[in-house]
């Protein structure tokens, strides 16, 4: 796909590749408080709930800053002050929710999973029948420690059986993987523009229900944070409240109009899940195995075991993919060691051939080897 | 300057009208996680400091968002929770000051001038000399909501004497006003990408004593904001706790290189300086008066009463000059009606001249009459 100057490709949960197109139009320098630049906004939030499917029931709030911001900002606005929240933990992103609420002061319960386990419905369940005091749920959606897929859907229907509110990351799943709002109970789903979107790092974004956002007035901590201040002011000006990171707007405006144009949600999972085949099967070509059970892979990002050999230390390997055209990401996992492959952003399966070969030709580089190398 | 596509100029404190050049850096994308990014980090933030004269004093801490995100950062950061902050209060920026502590939950005490009048070294001498209780001071520079220049190092003599710590908004005025860590006490130095570096909207920072910093971990009220920790963080591993706005920091490193190039410090402060004496020259020739006084205007953004004209309407005013190719800015004045006009951006007295020349063109379109439309 498009690229400039032979930067090297991003196989990462994001800051990822993006078209050159998208870039382009950050070539432009736009007025905060003018018109033409609150339509964009305004555009760029109707197309963002369209995508779940929440017009009849949703709003889009865009937030300043990274994905974690907007995951705060939702726990801190939608979580009143006596709330309780169940937090399913499988991994990294759901440690950090843990770790938010705890600067929030907000009362949580984890209920731990293996890391290589999804997060299970009866058990959450179960959870919340035994504890009438949890108000809330906060799920990550595709935990992208390991590239996990928790089973969203069924998750809602088990929070909503029991009467209590949800609240999403789906960070790195969002236009990617199928979230229905007029089917799954969800009260806020969030997400950012560098991530399945395809747009550049900068800004979040929450879709919440218009019921409960209307009830969140005073709940927040934080001014910057508080999504009822800042859909008041956008619903009464147009405008953002505080300085919009305006080109990381408008190369999401121009991210989603390419998002229309591929076939949306459909066409861009496909992609990815084409990607993350293709890689999984080159890699294995190698004798490099997933972490993960295919059964409970995400399409976005791959979690594969180091070799075991002793030729091999992940920072010269690193350096040698990237000296290859080739930015890999480094593993989360404490117990073992891994590396993972990010399969989204602006690129096809022939881009993943080509990763697969230069990881092949690093590993035989530093006299890894291949067969004895791997684990298990 | 350097313009494309024929934008319109932007004649506002920010976002503001940046070099073709500072935009053509972001089109590239960057790992976050990788060791070329993650140097760009970190001379951004050299410099930052550098600009400033802290380095044997002071350290750098980027934070995504806006500018107003590390406003609130700062001072979460840097109050604990038993202090007690005095904010003499002139304008918008410092009410916000006052909002945000109120979110936060820590003792506030507002010293309250009129908005035409600067914050006074002496008053806040003796709020702080009759209220031991005060730990910190948190005060504005160049208050954007007039444009008003705040005598920052009276202020922080007066601080100093007193024996508290200064948290300064210096947003519109870092890196075109001098502010000499080695000289005035200073604990904290807010700013961001988007003002007078002239780079992108989207991330800020916090020049902030080392000591004070070091002293800081656990006062902040949220994980997003927690300088300590994003400092922490960094120190160990270059990186940024959270997905970085990559492009925003490539388009900032672009923008100091052009600001060396320029001079530095007093050469983008004289372009400012004379961009606005250019801007009150011409516009006092169409018979618009600034609001403030000429001892008290800061070369940033000017407040002009509204012609006092049944003719006048600033939406039509406003949609005119647009027409014509230039943004202005509305006014933030409740009680007398004005607009603003900023100084700021890759723009110079040959630019201002032209702005100029559409406003007298528009009012004549208005049928605005000049001689007896203005006031006083």
């Amino acid at each position: 796909m498009n690229q400039i100057d032979r930067d090297p490709l991003l196989l990462t949960p994001g800051p990822l590749t993006t078209s050159l197109r998208t870039k382009q139009a950050m070539l432009h320098d736009w007025g905060s408080w003018d018109a033409a630049f609150n339509r964009i906004t305004g555009e760029v939030c109707r197309q963002l709930v369209a995508i779940a499917h929440g017009e009849a029931s949703h709003v889009c709030v865009p937030l300043q800053g990274s994905g974690t911001f907007s995951v705060e900002a939702a726990l801190g606005t939608l979580v009143p002050k006596g709330g309780k929240v169940l937090v399913p933990n499988n991994g990294a992103y759901c440690a950090r929710i843990l770790k938010i609420l705890g600067y929030l002061g907000r009362q949580a319960v984890e209920l731990p999973f293996a890391e290589d386990c999804p997060a299970d419905p009866s058990a959450i369940e179960a959870a919340l029948a035994a504890d009438p005091a949890i108000t809330h749920v906060a799920q990550v959606h595709c935990e992208t420690g390991t590239g996990i897929l928790n089973p969203l859907a069924e998750i809602a229907a088990a929070v909503a059986r029991q009467g209590r509110e949800l609240i999403v990351d789906a960070m790195s799943s969002f236009a990617a993987l199928d979230i229905d709002l007029r089917s799954t109970p969800i009260t806020a789903l969030v997400a950012a523009s560098g991530k399945c979107l395809e747009g550049v790092p900068g800004m979040g974004f929450v879709i919440v229900r218009r019921s409960a956002l209307e009830a969140a007035a005073g709940n927040c901590h934080s001014l910057a944070m508080d999504l009822h201040d800042q859909w008041q002011y956008m619903q009464k000006t147009t405008q953002w409240r505080f300085t919009p990171p305006t080109h990381v707007v408008v190369a999401l405006h121009e991210a989603l109009a390419q998002y229309t144009e591929e076939g949306g949600l459909a066409a861009r999972g496909g992609r990815y899940a084409a990607n993350c085949r293709a890689l999984v099967k080159g890699m294995r070509s190698l004798g490099l195995e997933p972490f993960l059970d295919p059964a409970v892979q995400g399409p976005i990002i791959v979690t594969f075991h180091a070799p075991a050999s002793p030729a091999y230390d992940f920072k010269t390997f690193y350096a040698k993919v990237r000296d290859k055209g080739f930015i890999l990401y480094p593993g989360k996992l404490t117990q073992v060691e891994t590396f993972r492959v990010g399969c989204i952003g602006a690129l096809d399966t022939h881009d993943v051939a080509k990763v697969v070969h230069a990881v092949g030709a690093t590993l035989r580089e530093m006299g890894v080897s291949i067969t004895a190398a791997v684990h298990g």
